[in-house]
């Protein structure tokens, strides 16, 4: 695959920054999460004034191979027909967006269905749907650079607008059942403790999808030993999961703030860690949602999400609406008066 | 006091607001708390299309004659120099409020302080601060009136404007030692397991804050036995905090949406709900700060804050981080597509 350039932040500019964010007219540590999140975004930008020019969100949709063993509630036809949808404005992710001023790019890079006739959406497919990972790898490998480099190219294209805020959702029925799957390889636990309901399968659907992801780890354990990260990432991702992860990637290598949102664009983001333990300097993790194991996977790379509002939409819809929060932060440090021009006696 | 007249919202409503919530265009259930929000909001408003006009921010001000006994790190001064300060732009409530678009009013119902002659603070000061809770009641029985009537007057004000939302913020050295009083009285909770460090007292400072508010209240308990609520809030209660418990009241009545802050305007909404338990329909308590029992304040009354970035500046900040929350659960209900519009087969 590309190759990235990664860097960790400066953490020698921390002083500086901590300084001017202490020097604030607040008691000391007293505006919480968002004095860790200006911190971040300070770093990342290498500045003390830091901006959010152009907020882009990537809604990247593809299809699963492995929807076809029933694993998910919703059948395959959902994920062309929320895409259309999407186009015409009424979807969560159409909301947040309007909401926030993101500029929303829909994406397909894996829907099994011809969507080249709509406008609005955006044509980088790469086939239609993944292969049923049950028996084989869900993408090649010339598939699975070709989604990472869609990802760069879609990240390029919104940094040539002047983006410095990137968003990432997906749609993408039955893309719980690979980010599972990640979870349990990437995080070390038992792959029973990281599946849950999706989008509302009931306990007999969570036990015939229990046993089919089961079956499929056992699989590729046996066919693929001692695989590396990327082939892990290639065996069972969806086309939109692996272009997410490569725009993670090139989010960092250019020095945006990525937001991170639900359980899969989390799954995608500890993917993108695992290959470039840098990149997660750049990440802010949103939203924690109800899905099984969230938190779990949260915890694989020790990331403490800002909020916890139970939603299991998918579509990025947890990071946007997240997103006032870290402008809130920036906010702070860019308008807020320090005590030598509020006048105000220094205690605290 | 002033008499209410506060109905509960009409829950013979909730089927039909919960069918348009079901069928919007997402999974069931799958927007979380965004769902609830909707639904509390449709009953405030009686109408299955919400709308959160004109929201408006008073931000209340006064002192405490507790101050004197240096229960809080920072003195009495600070209450008015930020008052000052927030006529100039710099506060942190002013960057929320510009932010989300709130109409911001400064009222000055109690500072120790001559603020007549600065522009952008409204004069309603009872008295320069309240007496000191160590030796006799806060607040006369006329001074409590004036101040749930100034609440009254100054939601009245905005709800001429247009306004939908209210949110309430103070500014008060030393008015967490109110609030931990209030929450032991009406929560039932040892004293000991209601006091904090404020906003940045060290552990002597907290242990000396403890004596003194023990102490306070062994001698109210000794001279007001079997006091009813209005007298314990009226014998602790700051002119800013009375006047918030006005404002929410009258919130209410008038079925406004209410939004609660952090520790000291969840004791003020406490206090309210005990005088007029309807009151807590219009109330979205927003934020659980770090002040050390605030979510136990919270269990009183059984609220569950919608977002907990660990913010203890006061002012309503709180609340106003946490309004786009807000807003976008009522543009889910308001914007987002229903399956016979969108044309997505109904699997879920």
């Amino acid at each position: 695959m590309k190759q990235f350039n990664i860097q960790h932040t400066d953490k020698s500019l921390e002083p500086t920054i901590q300084q001017k964010i202490d020097h604030l007219n607040k008691p000391k540590g007293s505006l919480g999460r968002l004095e860790g999140l200006a911190m971040q975004i300070c770093l990342i930008q290498e500045t003390l004034s830091p901006s959010l020019n152009h907020p882009c969100h990537l809604l990247l949709g593809g299809d699963h191979g492995i929807e076809r063993e029933g694993v998910s509630v919703s059948p395959r036809e959902v994920t062309w027909q929320q895409m259309i949808n999407f186009t015409r404005g009424g979807g969560g992710v159409n909301m947040f967006c309007r909401q926030h001023g993101f500029d929303l790019r829909i994406v397909d890079v894996g829907v099994d269905y011809d969507l080249t006739t709509f406008n609005g959406i955006i044509d980088r497919k790469i086939a239609r749907g993944t292969r049923n990972f049950l028996y084989e790898p869900a993408m090649t490998t010339q598939q699975f650079d070709r989604a990472i480099l869609t990802g760069c190219e879609l990240v390029d294209e919104c940094i040539a607008q002047g983006c410095q805020v990137l968003c990432i959702g997906e749609m993408g029925i039955a893309n719980t059942s690979p980010s599972s799957i990640w979870m349990s390889i990437f995080g070390h636990i038992p792959l029973g403790e990281c599946i849950g309901a999706g989008a509302g399968l009931d306990s007999p659907g969570v036990e015939h999808k229990r046993n089919v992801l089961v079956q499929a780890l056992d699989h590729f354990n046996q066919t693929m030993p001692a695989a590396d990260t990327e082939t892990i990432i290639r065996y069972f991702g969806g086309f939109e999961m692996v272009t997410a992860i490569g725009a993670m990637l090139r989010g960092a290598e250019r020095r945006l703030v990525v937001l991170v949102d639900g359980f899969i664009m989390t799954a995608c983001a500890v993917a993108a860690i695992m290959l470039y333990p840098a990149a997660q300097d750049y990440m802010i993790f949103t939203h924690c949602g109800d899905e099984s194991g969230h938190r779990r996977m949260l915890d694989i790379v020790g990331a403490k999400p800002l909020i916890n509002l139970g939603l299991r939409l998918g579509e990025g819809t947890g990071a946007l609406c997240a997103f006032p929060l870290i402008d809130s932060a920036v906010r702070m440090i860019n308008e807020m008066n320090n005590f030598d021009t509020a006048h105000i006696t220094k205690y605290f």
